[in-house]
């Protein structure tokens, strides 16, 4: 059967990853084999992009700066937080975004982003059927926090942890090396809901001495007392201890341990500290161990360290986005690519499908047994799990400065067909 | 004149650098050229090694982990934060080390670290002639904070800023594709005393859209109002800021700005923070611009970046290790090995001498000059210093597992033949 002949929208949408412009990248020069699109757009900002009629043409830019895509992080076509919610609450957007979608003869959609943008372009899909506009949309997964269901893993999240490694054991040779002044450090590490980071760079412990020698996810409820425990037995075992934490502690009752401020985050001088998990642990160690913690916080710097990407997550994400094209080309609809690991010894990994409703549904936290029992560090099956995640670098483009060469769009838009916007500003 | 015949105690001295062990690798290869030097010993962290009478006979390591040293970040030997003071206050300490030096025929010591070390080789050197010991002492300039006077840079600063330069480069485009939620972010790099570090962020700039927009040093009395101003222009012209902020940003009299929680460190609850700089810009921005401000802090992580090291700065740091035995050898004492910058239009540096007791007293701030005239960002005079020390990468070894192989010493230590330190634990 012929395919429906029409525009292609990409978008990319949430926290931006390393490796989610290597999707972009795989939609792209896939779609550039499919007579089907006649068209290939990527919304600014992703679908604020669209709501604002911000749509520029993908195939008017430079050849190299698709390329280039493959390795420059973060979002190139701009990135967004725009939440459309249930059909009864964000009814006026959907019907926005199908308004623009005719005005330009859109009738395929690919959206690159974690629960929230799997949930739009599902409402989107149905929307569209039945108002009878003839609409394909495909997602694909990207989150560092590796929660998405039904996919083994996520693109983005083999960098984030590669990186992180690195950091970790460098950071950690600091206190190995100062041991006898600065003996403690803390590491904090994103992941607000599910400790899948945390937990990634238990693989830089290849052995006793290296760090992180303690790694606390959001999975484990964390106790103070059972923290200091460690943290005193390791000093006195290896004369320091360098420990990761994920940003979404969280103790028995659910509560942040990072908003614990009024129990443990009092500075020397009675002050309360509220800030990032890394700073209450810091305050735990120094006042219920008693020797000096430092910290580092990497940030968003996490996210995007293209300059030491896993290649194995570069490929991957290209992967899922070449087949999100070819299966929105073959007339594939309402699914999410997903990533499947093959059965075998050595690590191999082909494409999927899942259903968008499903995905947007549901998440997948770190499993219990990916730690050990005292929930202070990760098991062999989470080693398994996560190492070949994060094989090979990405070669990058160094300028005669000594820095990396990172690519931009130049966005050429498209003219405007469609009456402004009256929903939300940007 | 036939040099002295004696053995060698190289030691690494305060806060590890990513090019530390290169220096490290340098004494020793080079020491191995000349045989005035009977023994190649290392102290365990740094003087609390010899103090302790823990040293290790560095020939006894296999010949690829002394190679290794070139591309393994942090102080292999064991760094330390031992303070000598002056002779009146230490001098016990000072004559225990030259106890231990007699028990072992050690002649020669090489000290590689900031202007404490080498204000301890000063004064240890001076005692040993006014006792009749023969000793040569030799320093090797080591800090990221680049604040040594006499040497044209320092070895450790050009890879903390290529590593900065890379994360505020990639950090920055997470901003950028997120502006209409995360509008901007404040990052806190080291330098406690001097702003040269963050100031190096600044090469990261450009062109107009790229971070950092906004670079605060120590050097410049930092304003709460204008660097609202600052920030909110920024935000106006470009939608978004990036903000490099040194950890020992000061006000118009000298205090801490982290320190000054009462006033502006107070979140949405009336609760007072306190932490580091990056904390209380985001409190500034977040209250007085209105805009949602991200932090990031790499803390210990930048400065043993081995895995985006710059290869000049190793390079360098190896060529200053290799002097400071090659002077020894030839009889000079008293001095710390300079780089020096060649005239000419192309980068190119020597080596070069100054004394000991002149380097200890001394302390190189960023120019005023180096940073615009309104304190906000570098000018080109800063660029054209300190783009060339970020050039080239240092090859490191991966592992089959996707992730650095750093190395460690053996540590085969001599055996005690004096009696046990008096003084101070560790």
């Amino acid at each position: 059967m012929a395919a429906t002949k029409g525009g292609l929208v990409v978008a990319q949408s949430g926290g931006p990853t390393t490796v989610i412009n290597s999707s972009l990248c795989g939609v792209v020069q896939e779609a550039m084999n499919h007579d089907c699109f006649t068209d290939i757009l990527a919304a600014n900002n992703g679908v604020l992009g669209v709501l604002n009629e911000e749509l520029f043409d993908i195939r008017k830019e430079e050849p190299g700066t698709v390329e280039a895509l493959r390795r420059t992080p973060s979002a190139m076509a701009g990135s967004c937080r725009y939440k459309l919610k249930g059909m009864e609450t964000s009814r006026e957007d959907y019907e926005r975004l199908l308004e623009v979608f005719k005005c330009h003869g859109v009738h395929y959609f690919i959206y690159i982003g974690g629960n929230d943008s799997m949930d739009t372009a599902d409402k989107l899909g149905k929307l569209a059927a039945d108002t009878g506009y003839e609409l394909t949309v495909m997602g694909v997964p990207k989150t560092i926090d590796n929660d998405l269901a039904f996919t083994d893993h996520c693109p983005g999240f083999g960098s984030v942890a590669k990186f992180l490694c690195a950091s970790v054991m460098e950071a950690g040779r600091d206190t190995e090396s100062l041991y006898t002044a600065d003996t403690t450090t803390v590491f904090e590490t994103m992941g607000r809901n599910a400790g899948w980071i945390a937990a990634a760079t238990g693989l830089a412990h290849r052995g006793k001495e290296d760090a992180p020698h303690l790694v606390y996810v959001p999975e484990v409820a964390f106790s103070v007392d059972r923290f200091v425990d460690d943290v005193k037995r390791t000093v006195d075992e290896i004369g320091r201890a360098f420990i990761v934490a994920s940003e979404g502690l969280v103790d028995e009752k659910g509560n942040y341990v990072a908003e614990q401020a009024g129990q443990f985050g009092k500075d020397a001088f009675g002050h309360k500290q509220l800030g990032g998990v890394s700073e209450t642990l810091k305050s735990i160690v120094e006042e219920k161990v008693g020797v000096k913690c430092r910290y580092c916080k990497p940030g968003t710097a996490q996210r995007n360290a293209m300059h030491f990407a896993s290649l194995t997550d570069s490929n991957e994400a290209y992967m899922a986005g070449q087949a999100a094209s070819r299966k929105a080309a073959e007339g594939t609809s309402g699914y999410m690519v997903t990533l499947v690991r093959e059965e075998g010894e050595e690590y191999r990994c082909s494409t999927g499908l899942a259903k968008l409703s499903e995905v947007a549904n549901a998440e997948k936290k770190l499993p219990r047994e990916y730690m050990n029992e005292a929930g202070n560090h990760i098991t062999d099956e989470m080693r398994k799990y996560a190492s070949p995640l994060v094989r090979g670098e990405v070669p990058i483009e160094m300028g005669k400065d000594g820095l990396p060469v990172y690519a931009r769009f130049v966005k050429h838009f498209v003219e405007k067909k469609c009456p402004a916007w009256s929903g939300g500003k940007k």
